[in-house]
């Protein structure tokens, strides 16, 4: 038995989200099923982080095992990315590790990072990649109200209604925003997060952007603990998972 | 008669290029229609450069003439874009301009940006948007090498054989070569450049990168004056127009 451990690229748009879904492509199907083509192994997949539909990531980490054959890991890689043509999906990065590293339970740390394009034109080639905000965003009083948000709190507000996580308490790492001209990006770490807790967090950072919420009014929707306080959920087209720590 | 010009981005991989074709469609044959669409005027658009297949533009110049209508800018601007969907293609600012301001003729500089990811995987989000050269470039080496090339020169062999330029010769002003991890980026201005003669020197450059040239390969294929001694011709993918002095 052999366990690898994959990093990963792909851009989401086309897919239902990482996970296997009976009613549409995933990102785990189209390698387990590039895996079984190469090996006639019926791998699993294992994640760090099960993204949505639409949602991306430059550098998610997952582990598959072999079971009778063991191919070089650099084989293995050009192998799947040959097999993965045409779908947007790219190892690029591909090791032996040790038969208890789990990518999804050996994780320690989780980041992502939202785009925000700031502008009226429409999207071109960023439409899906990207949120587009027309409104003028103050990044500054965004990313001092991100603030209130770092630490350990109950993050009951930001959490999906199909959250499966035992408990609504985590502790946000680092909420950072900043503008390169027209572009706004909020850079996330946590050990882990709530289901679409960083479209939320985002989604109410652009209302302090634009002007409709002020610093205050954030922290009364955490406080609140309840869903109903939440100002908007962003949409999934400008979340990308940008890397996890082991 | 009113004149406008307009500043347009385009991601060039569904398009024949930008001037209208009989055969497929066109950034021209886009733009054009919105404008009948919504002014029924037939007006022609013209730009500072006439990119080819599948070749993009971040800040292309461009301008048209209306006869009977004369909206504010920036209500032509709006309705365009909602009249281009879903064509990748956004006017990303729009203003009057005196009658004898030529998109084409009045421009004194162009500058392209050709984009190159150095590295084994597949693209995913950069498919027809990059070159992906998997051997390793010495980008320091394609910079110096690059500055041969800086000046007036008689350009025949970067030329297609369908340019339609008077003469061969031009002035390059700038080919700067620089990397950001796996991106390797060549900058290049002039006043204007001969058909292909951008893609024509980033793929000499990259066979100076990869070793199988050197930098005296590159000056005995300029001083041929031949097309035959081209090294190669970089694809179209990686071609940004990025902008027009005037």
């Amino acid at each position: 038995m052999t366990r690898y451990a994959l990093t990963i690229e792909y851009d989401g748009r086309p897919f239902m989200g990482w996970q296997r879904q009976a009613h549409g492509p995933s990102v785990q199907e189209a390698i387990e099923r590039a895996v079984e083509r190469m090996t006639g192994e019926a791998a699993t997949v294992h994640a760090a982080g099960r993204t949505d539909a639409g949602v991306h990531a430059l550098a998610m980490r997952a582990h598959l095992e072999l079971v009778t054959k063991h191919p070089e890991p650099f084989r293995l890689m050009e192998a799947l990315n040959a097999l993965l043509r045409p779908d947007p999906v790219a190892v690029i990065d591909c090791r032996i590790v040790p038969d208890d590293w789990h990518a999804r339970f050996s994780c320690t740390g989780r980041s992502y990072e939202y785009r925000i394009v700031n502008r009226r034109a429409p999207l071109t080639f960023e439409a899906g990649l990207a949120w587009r905000v027309v409104q003028p965003l103050d990044a500054g009083a965004m990313h001092a109200a991100a603030q209130i948000l770092v630490g350990r709190h109950d993050f009951t507000t930001f959490r999906s209604v199909h959250c499966q996580a035992d408990s609504p308490v985590k502790t946000l790492d680092r909420l950072d925003v900043e503008r390169d001209a027209d572009l706004v990006l909020v850079h996330a770490a946590a050990r882990s997060f709530l289901h679409h807790q960083v479209r939320s967090m985002v989604g109410c950072l652009v209302m302090v952007g634009d002007g409709r919420w002020t610093a205050a009014d954030l922290a009364a929707a955490l406080a609140a603990r309840d869903r109903a306080a939440l100002g908007h959920n962003a949409p999934p087209d400008g979340l990308y998972f940008v890397g996890a720590r082991y």
